[in-house]
């Protein structure tokens, strides 16, 4: 813990650590009651009639030879959970990445300082981080005869614009050569850090990837959900499947909904949500077409009688946030911000 | 925490978890300071020359062209740590998986019982848990352009046999066929639910991986590495780049060490070091050679002058152990002899 950041938890009025820890000692402790992890969801599948093939282990060894057909579990996906014994929130806090990252986007940021895990832990959430199909822990399957296509990897570049963290075409290799967004929040140098954070992705597990989620909220919920890009749609998706089970959703820049002129309002509006947004959309036509979609979808949630909120950081204060908003450097003063609706939304005890 | 397990440790009188927290009315947390996550090592790669291809991201969407073309950070590993306000132990505890795993095998085990991560977290050790090179949240990048093979992944029959949890032959897709080694400690039950943890690999990326653990073993420690098969040998080999750093090795069926005949003993002499061996290994031609140049190694170190200690769980009453003790039914018991020894090797305050 930075001391900057514990300074803000005792001071800033959403948190305190003192109530969390009960012993008066021990103000900077955080009490766990436990720590552990499962995988949850997937199915066996058998290969057969794959050709074998050698396989030198150690250079110089004689090859082994390895037949790849056989029985595998896969499209399984792994969730990590840290408990509170007195946790402060009425539901644990389920925290969903985006495309082609894991659930590492929500750990210690890629400048070293804590990262949102640690903000609502110390907040009083049972915090559970996962990996979805096909990403990190949750391992991934031969291709093409498990996954359906080929997987691809994100560049650098790529992401230096997608995440608005630069202007369209101004990445360069040498990070001296970079030019970033006018008074961006997320930590410049540690943007090849962050790109260490990435991992291949598939364009055909959609749908296998919302059935573990789906399994995954049955099994651990009721819930509130933080989910980020990608895992935006799957959270929607999934709280439509389960609506008793999702208590709550806080989407950060979610990438894509369920149709919003067809989505049944009704099962999900008894659900509180708060989008929130960084700054700079507005200039690029990419994400223009995704807020749009998204306001739309919220919009009509609101219409049908849902809690339907939105932080738009910039028009709340805040400048220059890109589409990282849990590694920017102002990632603690957001976190707050959610804190304070998931207080006004009846989320805490 | 399972009532068993802190019974265990309250009555076993290696640990205490009253001791531990300090604070009378909480008995049953983990006093926490901190929880965090980091990837260290690896490069940067640039990619070109390569073809642009069309992905459909969504069913009925118009495919978007890719270029794989760019720059990436490739060859890093990932780490997980979990920091106790008052650990006993003098150094953290560092926790090495295997070939085809990650680090989810120290975490909560297949049956859903606490595993070795838990154990010694309770016991008094600062832990970190990581994924290597290629696995788990470490990620992995593109071959052949930058690893060098293609991946391999391992069916449940190699688990079935090369684990020792039933003799070969004898796995069969169905599991109330399967035939397991008489008394096997290993929760059959929960052996496809241990597959949900494979991670596939790769032959060519030991060097890369080896980079990788350097780099973290002079991130964070003085330490005590715990490794497990395929990690024993990156153990041996990061202690023998940094012997200074190494405090102490606990070392689960290692699966390889350098050359036992060319080894500069007088290096890592000073370097307490404890192998675990489970039962059946007599059994299996693979594993009689694997314990052989062990012991070889382990005598050669013992000649000269080191703390090179042996705990073979048959011979110490304790029969049935499988290649993944931590996971087995009698985990507690065996990671209890470990503590054991640790304090007898001075690791404990």
């Amino acid at each position: 813990m930075k001391e900057t950041f514990r300074q803000l938890l005792l001071t800033g009025g959403v948190v305190a650590v003192i109530a969390l820890t009960g012993c008066a000692t021990k103000e900077t402790a955080l009490p766990i009651k436990d720590v552990g992890s499962f995988h949850i969801g997937g199915r066996p599948v058998t290969l057969t009639g794959l050709p074998t093939r050698e396989i030198t282990f150690t250079p110089g060894a004689a090859p082994i030879r390895v037949d790849p057909n056989g029985d595998f579990e896969v499209e399984a996906m792994y969730a990590r959970y840290t408990l509170l014994t007195k946790p402060k929130a009425r539901y644990p806090l389920l925290m969903w990445h985006g495309g082609g990252l894991s659930g590492v986007t929500w750990e210690t940021k890629p400048d070293g300082n804590p990262g949102w895990e640690n903000y609502f832990l110390w907040a009083g959430h049972d915090v559970y981080v996962s990996d979805a199909v096909e990403r990190g822990r949750a391992s991934w399957a031969r291709y093409p005869e498990i996954f359906k296509s080929e997987p691809f990897f994100r560049t650098k570049k790529e992401a230096w614009e997608l995440f608005r963290i630069g202007p369209v075409g101004s990445y360069r290799s040498d990070p001296a050569q970079r030019q970033f967004l006018p008074g961006t929040q997320f930590p410049i140098d540690a943007f090849d850090q962050m790109a260490k954070q990435s991992i291949p992705r598939w364009s055909t597990n959609d749908a296998a990837t919302q059935d573990a989620y789906d399994a995954y909220v049955k099994k651990v919920c009721p819930c509130v959900i933080m989910a980020h890009s990608q895992g935006g749609n799957f959270a929607f998706t999934s709280a439509l499947e389960n609506p008793d089970l999702v208590k709550g959703i806080v989407i950060i820049e979610p990438s894509g909904s369920p149709d919003p002129a067809t989505a049944d309002y009704s099962r999900i509006k008894g659900i509180p949500m708060l989008w929130v947004w960084g700054d700079n959309t507005e200039q690029s036509a990419f994400w223009q077409a995704i807020v749009q979609r998204q306001e739309t979808f919220r919009s009509r949630l609101q219409a049908a009688g849902g809690k339907a909120d939105v932080l738009r950081l910039p028009q709340a204060g805040m400048r220059g946030n890109s589409h990282m908003i849990m590694m920017d450097k102002n990632s603690d003063q957001v976190a707050e911000r959610i804190q304070v609706w998931m207080t006004s939304a009846g989320l805490m005890r």
